[in-house]
């Protein structure tokens, strides 16, 4: 199991938490996903075998955020 | 068929947007909803025999948005 904190811009309310922890953590392999929304960290623990980071970022990209 | 522009806080994204114009343009006897994110107002078209003001507001409240 691997732990990743992601720095990612643009999410502002609930609404964007749930966004990006609904998408993240409904990925097959994503153990937990966690977002902090006043510092726009996303903490996520996944096995790196089933998906990998390149996807997770994705996910987030594909909600309209920026992942660095 | 009225028309009022209220001033409400807190709406910071799409998602935000979503949810205002989803809730109130379910109400029946509202004719239309359109959200002005940058400037945080609101324009509603309702029939006033068929829907309150009062209920427009509550509305928007209840997503928990401030409506002045």
């Amino acid at each position: 199991m691997e732990n990743v904190t992601l720095n990612v811009s643009g999410m502002s309310c609930g609404h964007c938490v749930s966004a990006v922890e609904g998408n993240v953590g409904k990925l097959a392999g994503v153990e937990s996903v966690k977002v902090h929304l006043e510092s726009g960290k996303v903490d996520v623990t996944f096995e790196n075998g089933k998906v990998s980071l390149e996807k997770i970022k994705e996910t987030i990209d594909d909600q309209g955020y920026d992942v660095e």
